[in-house]
């Protein structure tokens, strides 16, 4: 077999565990298999250079600050590709150049266009480990670029993709995705096998596991992502494309995002196109938009509510109240907020079969006073808007009230 | 102009040296010069990286330590980029296998065999100053290499002579070369031009202001080079072309190297081909053997002494007395050296012309009873081995004997 295996930061922090990770490697090369395996930087270092480059300049979104902060990958390569040789293997190490990972010119964040597979196959073919720098890429005039933070996961799934491995073995400290978050859960249970639609929708929602892109990616070409613990040999969460018994499982996962704001914008004209209006300058502004409910009320006029992050609230809120006037006259005190609330979510492609998801969560919260502000559905993932205070109980009372601390078998019907 | 400006890692030291280093570069710019500008690691880095990387491998002659090491030079470039750019000025950096700066495979000291220059006066049409990564280069096959200690400096004078460039001046933390060691001699003077025979001699024997090979190809392409000091606006010392005003001076310059070790063989059989039996094992172990002195004896014997370095001599004793029963029969007891010597050299291209210059240093040396145990000449060079206990005493006799702590035009004739 194929496989691509990717360490994260943690797992390559310090020279012993560097020496581990080679251990790894040969231990599956020797079983048989060709071997890639993508780096991240040593945990840390990173950040130290993003402060080093702070220093001078804040903005990190530039050709020059991705420079600087790829080193972090290249020596992580270095230091692997010795140390499996240290061990009696073979090594090579590549950066994005020499791979080579084609970008986009987005620094900072760029997105990955092609890969040359060619020198991987080589190292394979000379019975070599070939040991690739994450993060890292080229755009087409020559730059280096950078993929942005756990970039590293969508090398490695890019990686497994362009040389159709079997597998991509993404390792890291937690032993796999949870059915919730487990600090906050007690008896939160370790998922098996998830859908790359609810991994995509767990890791928008908070469960910060892998890159969202690196999940798109895997579904874009079919790679089977294993995403498991580098300090044991414990089989970890396989993310791979939806399967028939996946529906028996009605909810997946439960999540929580403390991070979100609620506006509120009242006595707004009952016209067409309002909406739009209002919303646009916060779109211009790079402002993301979440869960929207608009009323309509018996004078013509309407409200509408919605979320966006914590950290872009008063932004929002400052946008908003010098676009209104524009909108409605010379009136700006309609604009209210609240800081404390958190999103909570199910998850599970079982949804799209199963009826009375929606009636069961929102029994459940009630069943404890919890007061629901806002809901917003999609095919496969129910949220509601709390007080965040809630934000533990809900999650308890979700992942309690649905089963999830049992084996999927037994938590039977809705 | 077009001025190629290298600086070391002590002048990129820290942040705030970096943003130094950026506003000399822009000063130069605004004088209406193309600026290159190459840079080493941040002083320490190297080292730290050598340090990662000898955890798991102590030969540094690899390609991944290489892939490790060059990463200092990178962080450079970047943030001197930056640096360059908060302060109004344009610029872009450059890594080895962006200019491109090829090498042979060699790593940990490769050679460069070509430069890209095309890059570079891109940047200089764009109006950048352009921010090249000492140290670093890519083989044929696109493997990272390094140049070894002081390689920065070759990177400097290779980029100056691709570009024909008017003048590469070398940043460092001295204010320029001296006629000898300012730490021994009080009255040490800077020397204002000297040509490049000059500087390879003094270089070699322990100025260590440039590397070697930078003035190798300085002389080759004719690249003026001025070694200056990153902290003042001082003109240093040029490195240039010999001139015929060169000749007046008779000695430019005193060194010493203390690090050297003696060793002699007696009783060798007088016959053709001795002294290359002797010394071909210890060439084969890259023992390199200086000073070479053969006495013929009354007997049909002859002894040799030679000097080799200090941190060799251990070695080359035991090869010694592993060859030469071999070429005399069983006795090795003929072996003895001596650790405690130096070797004091007067340097000047005048003595091409001036007759008496050895006549002299024997002379001053003998002044002060330090007894000569060695002598070797060159063209402009005369060097002798004398005890180490004189090291300093006869480095100031001599200075001051030709006269160094005068300006050259006031040290009057032999």
């Amino acid at each position: 077999m194929l496989i691509v295996q990717k360490y994260g930061g943690t797992s390559v922090g310090t020279i012993d565990r560097i020496q581990n990770v080679a251990r790894r490697c040969l231990e599956t090369q020797r079983q048989g298999h060709q071997v890639a395996v993508v780096v991240s930087a040593m945990s840390g270092e990173t950040n130290r250079l993003l402060k080093l480059a702070a220093q001078i300049q804040e903005d990190p979104n530039d050709r020059e600050v991705d420079v600087i902060v790829s080193t972090g990958e290249q020596v992580s390569v270095g230091l692997l590709a010795l140390a499996i040789r240290a061990l009696g293997g073979k090594a090579r190490s590549f950066l994005g150049h020499q791979v080579k990972i084609q970008t986009d010119s987005t620094f900072a964040r760029a997105r990955i266009r092609s890969i040359e597979a060619d020198p991987v196959r080589a190292a394979f073919a000379a019975g070599e480990v070939a040991v690739i720098a994450g993060f890292q890429g080229v755009d087409e005039a020559g730059n280096i670029t950078t993929l942005g933070r756990g970039g590293s996961d969508t090398t490695g799934v890019a990686i497994a993709a362009a040389l159709a491995a079997d597998a991509c073995e993404i390792y890291t400290d937690v032993d796999g995705v949870y059915t919730t978050d487990p600090n906050i859960v007690a008896d939160a249970r370790k998922i098996d096998r998830i859908s790359y639609e609810e991994m995509l929708e767990l890791a928008s929602l908070g469960a910060k596991v892998l890159q969202i892109r690196s999940v798109e990616l895997g579904m874009k070409y079919g790679v089977p992502i294993h995403v498991r613990s580098s300090f044991s040999d414990a089989p970890g969460t396989w993310v791979v494309p939806e399967e028939k018994e996946m529906e028996h499982v009605v909810v997946s996962g439960v999540t929580v995002a403390k991070d979100e704001a609620k506006i509120t914008v009242e006595d707004l004209p009952d016209i067409p196109g309002v909406a739009a209006k209002l919303l646009a300058p916060l779109a211009d502004a790079s402002i993301v938009v979440d869960v929207i409910l608009q009323n309509q009320s018996w004078d013509g006029t309407t409200d509408m509510t919605f979320t966006v992050p914590l950290a872009d609230r008063r932004r929002a809120v400052d946008i908003l109240r010098s676009t209104i006037p524009d909108l409605v006259g010379n009136e700006a005190e309609r604009v209210s907020w609240d800081d404390d609330v958190c999103k909570v979510s199910v998850v599970g492609v079982g949804m799209r079969s199963h009826a009375g998801v929606a009636k069961r969560m929102f029994t459940l919260l009630a069943s404890e006073s919890i007061n629901i502000q806002l809901i917003t559905t999609s095919e496969i993932k129910i949220s509601v808007v709390v007080a965040k205070k809630y934000a533990e109980l809900a999650l308890r009372t979700l992942h309690a009230g649905f089963g999830l601390h049992l084996p999927p078998t037994e938590r039977g019907a809705l």
